[in-house]
């Protein structure tokens, strides 16, 4: 008999029976998403918590890692845990460590995946969340059997994930794939990183509201800067009050999405002459507007080519489920390490 | 006995003493340099023909193999060729075509590495030159054990190559690595490629003239775009003259490398979002004008990276000796292949 960490005993040939299951974590700012999941991406549990009532790291991974282990006894001994995978906000692939996250209150360096692999005694491997996603799908998706495509996550930022030669590029540091940090216009629009002009202060959630805003003041013409007129008595207004009001034909929330689609094509385009990529997947909010998005982006995309490149590269929506897409993921990421 | 297409017969035993050379050849629109180089780097053989006197690639083919198979003669046996290694622009490296290249006369596919196989009886690997360079300095160089760098060419155009953990990115269709081609400003400099605003018409030789030439003009001030004025009597202007100029202490020219080291920064910057490179090496004629190009490049660079990168990525002069750099990449290209 072998007493494992997660209190569970069994023989070798009951451990041998036993289905294999990973631990998916996605650390949020609001909320972390945990769960099992198995080789075929089948969600066996999925639990949220919410992140900011642990000021000490070591406190959300002790009440994660107690979930998880009462729920593999829960399955009387039918699933093996045999890994973790995290996708947090600034992790960092090679060192298993969130670093220096300016949207957790966890501040400085922060060892996650030795803290999980600590308490739940198996591998676990911490990337950011994007790149989670685009290991996802790879594995559950659409780039299924893809070896060179991009991710773009567009929500209330730009998060990417690059995969080359199938595999995750990671960068020297571990901190490669920030597309939504390339600098569109040197005088633009005030970004969270502290610079101006970065992609996602124009192809995001809040990239089209500042347009949407922009576009719907009389004072104000369409800039690059991120001037917001003062609102009054206003309906509140986000990506998804301006796709309704695309649909009902509102002109300004067209030419929001149309000035998002073209700033996103030419940084597309321009993605594409560093990796040259099978496909750029989209994902979020912003990606569900369909058309809305995806036609303004794929024409300013196309329009942007360098010609060597032109009509064989493919823009996407992801195929990653929108609720376990974070799961899926933070799945992926250990499924892709063991096997 | 045996008896190879070079014409040269020998025993086994005198085939296992002799040492192993690939052959490095370099297409340009101008010249095609070739030679022979062992493992460590030595080049044994370095010859020159013209390009452009061989309208039919195959007649092209026939002489540089005829020169090398001599050559090898002449080395009474000593010399075994195991490869060839072609740098050639628009280069594919899975087709081992070159395909479509604008500055050839070649025109359409060209199935170059087919052909030097077929003559030369060995592999043969082809991919564009910034590549095959990037690949030199990796096994010659100064990218020794370095896995993840970007190689930049700075001459006519702006050429370049990107390693990803050790590496060469080729992209799906072999065409990866086009930064030169990044459009820096959509209604920018018209560039050969058809677009307008790409790096390259800013940041190369090229475009450091143009640079020049809007601020020596009066009538004119720096505008993104290329509109040169009228010459009338002057003496040719190129790098090598703004150099010289720069060096007298000519405001002018100080400031278009200054200029020049402000795009390139911003540019190298937003490059490091992509695959967050160890290092950046610079080659060709501008990266020799030292401080002059470093020290705005280097300045321009930190005040545009993202936070997480800065202080940790060196931007670098290339240490390919710059007249043997061409056939060092191509014969790099085949011994990494090789080995």
């Amino acid at each position: 008999m072998t007493q494992s960490n997660s209190g569970i005993s069994s023989s070798p040939l009951e451990k041998s029976l036993r289905i294999e299951v990973v631990a998916a974590i996605d650390i949020g700012g609001t909320n972390t998403v945990f769960g099992l999941v198995d080789e075929k991406g089948k969600v066996l549990l999925k639990e949220s918590i919410a992140t900011e009532h642990f000021p000490i790291p070591g406190d959300l991974v002790a009440v994660v890692s107690d979930h998880i282990r009462k729920a593999l006894a829960q399955f009387q001994n039918t699933y093996e845990l045999v890994g973790v995978g995290i996708g947090a906000p600034n992790g960092n692939y090679f060192t298993g460590n969130i670093e220096f996250a300016p949207n957790l209150k966890w501040k400085g360096i922060v060892p996650l995946a030795k803290l999980f692999s600590d308490k739940l005694s198996v591998k676990a491997v911490l990337t950011n969340d994007a790149n989670a996603a685009a290991i996802g799908e790879m594995m559950f998706g659409a780039a299924k059997g893809m070896k060179d495509f991009i991710f773009i996550t567009l929500g209330t930022g730009l998060g990417s994930g690059i995969v080359v030669n199938g595999e995750m590029v990671y960068g020297h540091d571990g901190f490669a794939g920030e597309i939504g940090h390339v600098i569109m216009f040197p005088d633009g629009r005030q970004c969270g990183c502290g610079r101006k002009g970065c992609l996602e202060t124009y192809c995001s959630a809040t990239g089209i509201k500042t347009t949407y805003q922009q576009l719907t003041t009389n004072n104000l013409q369409l800039t690059t800067s991120n001037q917001q007129p003062a609102t009054k008595n206003k309906p509140p207004i986000n990506s998804k009050y301006i796709y309704d009001q695309a649909i009902s034909g509102d002109k300004n929330a067209i030419e929001a999405f149309n000035y998002t689609g073209e700033l996103l094509g030419l940084a597309l385009a321009n993605s594409v002459a560093y990796t040259s990529p099978q496909a750029i997947f989209l994902f979020g909010g912003l990606a569900l507007a369909g058309d809305l998005i995806f036609k303004p982006t794929i024409e300013n995309f196309e329009k942007n080519l360098l010609n060597i490149y032109k009509n064989k590269i493919k823009i996407l929506p992801s195929q990653l489920n929108e609720n376990d897409a974070a799961i899926h993921g933070a799945a992926s990421l250990i499924w892709k390490e063991i096997k």
